[in-house]
């Protein structure tokens, strides 16, 4: 059995995590950590039935893990994650710290790095990207819920080099619960519900730069990104609409099968029939990244959807999926 | 013209009388006070068109309007509405502060009331069971959004004296905005949507005490009430399933036909036809409350259904409603 | 391994039964009916990944299955089951057609029994009340989805002869699953979404003589029931709020201690803490009855709440819940 | 008083003009023709209290109304609009069938058009653009829900040219009303509500057309258009997201003040301030277009947000403001 810690259970990746976790054959709880619940028990937190204790940050038996998984904030995560590797466990982290691989970048999005020196040996976890780096590593840096579909989209066709124009516009939607748990006007039900809106519009959003490093290294050389996140009125889910330029000499037919090769070893991406369009129906609730690709009617010009539960495949499922990896277990183990 | 004053204005009642006042070809408004907003145009606060300027209720001229509407928190309304009378003016209160006649009752579930000499000079502002106190009165006590359903439903057959048992059950579902605009675990959406609970069960909630008095004023000797507000995952609403034992021996379609008898006159409550049951689409975003009575399938026992807006005919409608009257005009002016 | 077939499963009961089976150990789907899409695969009925090929009902193996469930409709549902039993196999049925006793009371409500003779063979699967007689039967009348809720809040108090009125009033709410997939105008997303109502008001609801048959049995003697079903802007859940009258001279903290007594064996009944109060978030998702109770703070009224997932403690959950039963495996087996 | 008929009335946009014309202090409703309830009170069709006959088509006075709109189908529209004029009335169409000019661009999308030589007569009822033309006619072709956003962010840029790349992206999102009252399974709620998805990607919706001739007009040319409409789990409101290549020349903030100055005697887009978004809530229940303009952060590149209510500003709200126009009146009558 792998012993499992979490910082920062009680935040929405945390639960999703306890409830992945719970049903894991090979995983076993070691200690949940949370500094605002300390003392709780998970069931008065969330409407569940877990009767698990949670502990205070400082009270966490580091040296009885296997792994932690860090649902902590950005800064936060990367003082604890230091200190899980020291301790001698493995880390995945869910937060934003050990995504950028340059600490100057981190620096201009989030401040200055609290660990930079652990940045290189930090694995971004792409899995189905960079599933042999992953298998290998000690520190996973989750990928950020927006990131995960569009990278999936755009990696079969920016590493064959097929982008005609190199601006790619990304029209995402995302559920409420990529907010967080903490009460806000941007969360109140009656600000969100019947409503839709554009925000962070123009260069604002932090998950910006992981998706400019993972394009320009899938494509090698820089990408010019728009990329507008709206919120929509449901609590999980993202939905990504990708709109690519793409070489017009190649055949659409040749386009179009793309995808189902570059995943045909990946359980979790569930490319399409052609014709039909990814929903969020498709992915809320699971581990899988559906994604579609269609014409868009005007030559060359295509149109990728995809769509995952943010807090599953973009954030909780992934990570245990890396985990299943880290461990040599069976990808797909605890997660269907 | 009217010319009325709002303190309290940014909350979702004062947003809600806003939008009928701008359309009511009587009223002009002279002032929009707010502690959290003076200083911003309104169309800064909420996503409308409005560039009224927000003032702070320090800054208000009593002496240039004719009625003021308080859509402030209980306690503040009573002082609020003591300074409103003494500068002339007419006050509607869509508080609680005016509602109970008892000033130990009031304590009792909201502590010391501030202006007890006041409670005698308030009508309680229930438009079509007290229209003709309201027609006379200089200070008005705005029903709470929960009574006003029940108590019109249960009028007609209490002063007709024809509750068997004197247990009434009100089980009572409303939308967020109830709860008002101020961000909470309460209110966040995550929390809120698909999700369906009571709460306050057990002679809890503040609207309690205002339903007991006006029915026990109605069959004239107290009721028992058991009241169970829920929390529906819609922004505006109320819908009030009430199960009442009649007197066996009264005829089913006299019974029956007991409420299209007592509205007749009064345009805002919208009686259905026998065998339709009224639902919110029926009642939300107007000033109409909806109301059906079913025969329950067992002797005696009927079932009554109430909808309504909470934030119009549960508050700021009604409230015009009143202003309406007060100022013989006709009641439905501006509200259709 | 048990060899699985379901008859009706592309309906929402057939859907859940498939995603549960899917991660079932024990369990392995031998055939999938479906008269309106045999000859698709099932990943072209619903936004899933499940290749399964859907057969037509005339062509299923019935010598090579264990146990069959019956998504089908009342009416076909016996039929159905008459071949199944007569192949040799197990049989749970979730439509209505083998839950109640007398096939009189099932004429007044459904027509015609088209097999009376296997009434006395059914077992009512109540899994928590009955879960002996489960373990033997081989024919299980899956309960409604409306009355597993309140049977189980009702059951202990019931049995112990407490309720001093003989009138029990359940407030039940339901999501729009509960309809099915059939689309209609109660299911248009226009008419259902920032909507609520009551419908069926007044013994017309089916459910109604299956909760009164197992009333009685449990009070030894005829209840009066006026049930008032509502339906709730959400796609699943039902959440009950039932009124019942004491035994005065009983403590209230005996009372309230008689269900987690009653369900301590009992892994999917998750009675909550006092003071807390059941909501869909407690239950949706997962085969768990929440339920909790709550004082009226009128001498003797209590007020139960229940929440569940129609779809999965209220259908199909429960249905391998019985499974389970019925071979002897681990009750929570798939399930968690 | 205008005198005003209405042809299939009991869809969503004949209910919702209806509910406009009902408040109209210059319109009354001289018929309301409907061929699935005639026969029938407003009130047995929705849930409103309009006790309005529903007629049969065939049953229209003509000779004693001044104006008709026409809720029918494309197909019945051009036919009834013929019928219609020769009575000497005035039209205004809310279907597709006198928007195209060019027959054989008709014919491509809808088939044979029923009456071309009335399409020169036709005026498109694009108000803030066409205003005079609209005044002076007898025939209005109301634009389609989803154009009439991108329609009014892109007028103020095409006509000046400032379009670098002739190629504009339009990521539309509406609510589920846009659909129709007609049960489906696109409308079930259970398929919509937690959804989120594109439809009819790539050169399929019918409003495109009518996209591309009104910006081939503004622009005088051609532009190439990927116009992706996506299905948000909301009744009303249509927000497009527009992403557009501008001459980078040009000064930021003189091309972010084109749309205040485009539209300042226009009463019904809200161009809101730099740094707002436009959202759903600026516009539902209303007859306003909110606009926001926002630079993308990559040289030249520009987003423009519209949301408006499909139903109004997108359907009936535009119809009658087309009446105000065409009667002399002031252009808000009834619509604030």
């Amino acid at each position: 059995m792998i012993r499992v810690g979490i910082y920062g259970a009680t935040g929405y990746a945390g639960y999703e995590l306890l409830r992945i976790l719970v049903r894991h054959p090979q995983a076993e709880i070691a200690f949940l950590a949370s500094e605002s619940h300390a003392g709780c028990q998970y069931s008065q937190v969330y409407p569940c039935p877990y009767e698990h204790a949670l502990v205070s940050p400082e009270k966490t038996p580091l040296d009885r893990v296997d792994v932690v998984f860090l649902c902590t904030p950005h800064g936060a995560s990367a003082v604890l994650g230091q200190r899980v590797l020291e301790a001698g466990a493995k880390c995945i982290d869910l937060s934003a710290d050990f995504r950028l691989h340059d600490a100057a970048v981190y620096k201009q999005w989030y401040g200055e790095h609290p660990a930079p020196h652990l940045l290189d040996r930090a694995v971004y976890g792409l899995t189905e990207v960079y599933r042999e780096q992953v298998a290998r590593a000690d520190l996973v840096a989750n990928p950020g819920c927006y990131p995960t579909g569009p990278l999936l989209a755009l990696y079969p066709i920016l590493r064959e080099g097929l982008l005609t124009e190199r601006k790619i516009i990304i029209d995402a939607k995302s559920g409420v619960s990529g907010a967080g748990a903490k009460p806000s006007e941007k969360t109140h039900f009656v600000n969100v519900h019947d409503n839709f809106s554009a925000y962070n519009v123009g260069r604002s959003h932090r998950h910006l730069p992981e998706m400019e490093q993972e394009l320009a290294s899938f494509a090698q050389g820089p990408v010019r990104l728009v990329f507008v996140p709206h919120l929509l009125p449901v609590s999980r889910g993202i939905l990504s609409t990708i709109y690519v330029s793409l070489d017009p000499t190649k055949a659409e037919s040749d386009i179009l099968s793309l995808w189902a090769d570059a995943y045909a070893a990946s359980p979790f991406v569930h490319v399409l029939r052609r014709g039909e369009s990814a929903t969020l129906a498709h992915a809320v609730n699971t581990n899988l990244c559906a994604l579609s690709v269609l014409p868009a009617g005007v030559a060359g010009e295509f149109i990728i959807v995809t769509a995952l539960d943010n807090l599953i495949k973009g954030a909780s499922g992934q990570a245990v999926q890396n985990m299943n990896v880290m461990y040599g277990l069976d990808e797909t183990m605890g997660l269907i």
